[in-house]
């Protein structure tokens, strides 16, 4: 097993590892560094890091493994800054929403001989709102934790073994692993992640204009209101860059949502809108 | 204080509505009814009624307040057969989603002098599925309990102090009271309600259609689906009444979901993403 991790950007998901592999036993070294200093001195209070680290590159490099937790824009930034700087005895890991450009880079900046290594993963765990603060050892149980592993990745002994011990530290920190393609993944979280999240955008976003004004009102909705636009909550910089690097998939999710909602609407008073019930509720059958 | 009540039609609203009256300190008798026979006696057996009644109407008649807990279109069939056989001195009241139809017809039939009493209601309570079973002292308590009475309603001085009583318990029930008039609460819940549901509805059954014949890729989606489609196990029976009874309303709000769907659709790589999740974080604000 290994023995010295980093994470880099000690936010929600990046604390709340540090936290998860404690819980689950982990007595290695843990260095974490975050673009704000103030979020790695709170992962560091919290018990989820060992030291703040000044110098993010240094810090990979006296890991074995980087586990790199910040948006999609800057996991590229950091993947190619630190692929000249790696051995290829390093591997380098990441928790980043969408796949398809960030196992691209993979393909091009690691996992060839005399590069480092890279396993691109994605966590299905989140919360609505960010930051050290909020880390939880238990954010990832239950969960499915996706790798996108490319099957023809060239890794030194060493590395792959590092596959082999991330992968069971995630299993350790309760998830659940799923592997697929980069391709398939973006599809599938198109449906069943990013289309509840821009639903509840935009759906929050309608009624900040509607009922906004009259705080009394949105009591009135309970609990199913609350739980539709919880996710309204949602950080932009995150969303920004899901947007941008999985855009085709998304528009197709959004398109299809209008179109059934518009035949819900033409159907409010005839048999359809009982398929469209039947069809839920299949959906949620347990 | 009112000693002699009838629950009609004994699902999750009035099993839960006996259940909590008693949890409150309620002790007089409580007579129930329902359409199907077994749900009643699930209801007597969680202690929720005292009685299971062979006749509705005969109920009615040997309590002092009526509480229908039955679908729009059957709370309307009722009203219209209770207000034949019951005097100026009795109460009913309901909790029927919408009230602009109910409110009609306690305008026509109820309220007048030689009518008996009638105080439109709604607690915006309940699950995603129904049944005596899922019972629960506990449904009520924080949820808005709405009315929309007619200041012009002319009632008997002991049916005025059952409309005192019933809504003194419904505070004891753990709800707060809202007023407001009956257009403007189907309006408003058309928002803060019905936009909810009817989006859960599309979303479930669109998943249904894309990943439903793959189990394992639902867990994919986590927390966030699991809230955004928990009401897409909702009823058709109860939602059918709900769409046949505030269908320009509820129109109204769809047709703004899906434009403001497509606005954020078309906007995926501009800043007025940005300017969406501003306005929903707003609407999240703690």
């Amino acid at each position: 097993m290994f023995t010295r991790l980093s994470i880099l950007g000690t936010g929600l998901l990046g604390t709340s590892a540090g936290l998860a592999m404690r819980a689950a036993g982990f007595t290695g070294h843990i260095t974490g560094w975050s673009r704000t200093k103030e979020q790695a001195h709170i992962a560091l209070k919290t018990g989820a890091i060992d030291h703040v680290a000044a110098d993010p590159i240094q810090a990979a490099r006296e890991s074995e493994i980087v586990l790199l937790t910040m948006p999609i824009f800057a996991t590229l930034d950091y993947m190619a800054q630190l692929s000249g700087n790696l051995t290829p005895d390093h591997l380098v890991t990441d928790v980043g929403s969408t796949k398809r450009m960030i196992a691209e880079s993979a393909a091009q900046l690691y996992n060839k001989p005399n590069s480092p290594a890279f396993l691109p993963g994605h966590p299905m765990a989140g919360k609505e709102r960010s930051g050290a603060a909020l880390g939880d050892a238990n954010l990832y149980r239950g969960a499915v934790w996706l790798f996108t592993d490319d099957p023809a990745a060239r890794r030194s002994p060493r590395a792959a073994e590092l596959v082999v011990d991330w992968r069971s530290m995630v299993a350790a920190m309760g998830s659940r692993v799923i592997d697929l393609d980069a391709a398939r993944h973006d599809e599938l979280v198109a449906w069943v992640s990013h289309l509840p999240q821009f639903v509840a955008t935009a759906m929050s976003a309608l009624l900040e204009d509607e009922v906004g004004n009259a705080p009394e009102l949105k009591d009135v909705g309970g609990r199913a209101l609350r739980e539709m636009t919880r996710l309204g909550a949602s950080p932009y910089s995150m969303w920004r860059d899901i947007a941008h690097t999985n855009t085709e998939a998304v528009e197709r999710a959004l398109q299809a949502m209008e179109q059934r909602l518009t035949h819900l609407r033409e159907n409010l008073r005839t048999p359809g809108l009982r398929a469209e019930f039947d069809q839920a509720n299949h959906f949620r059958r347990e």
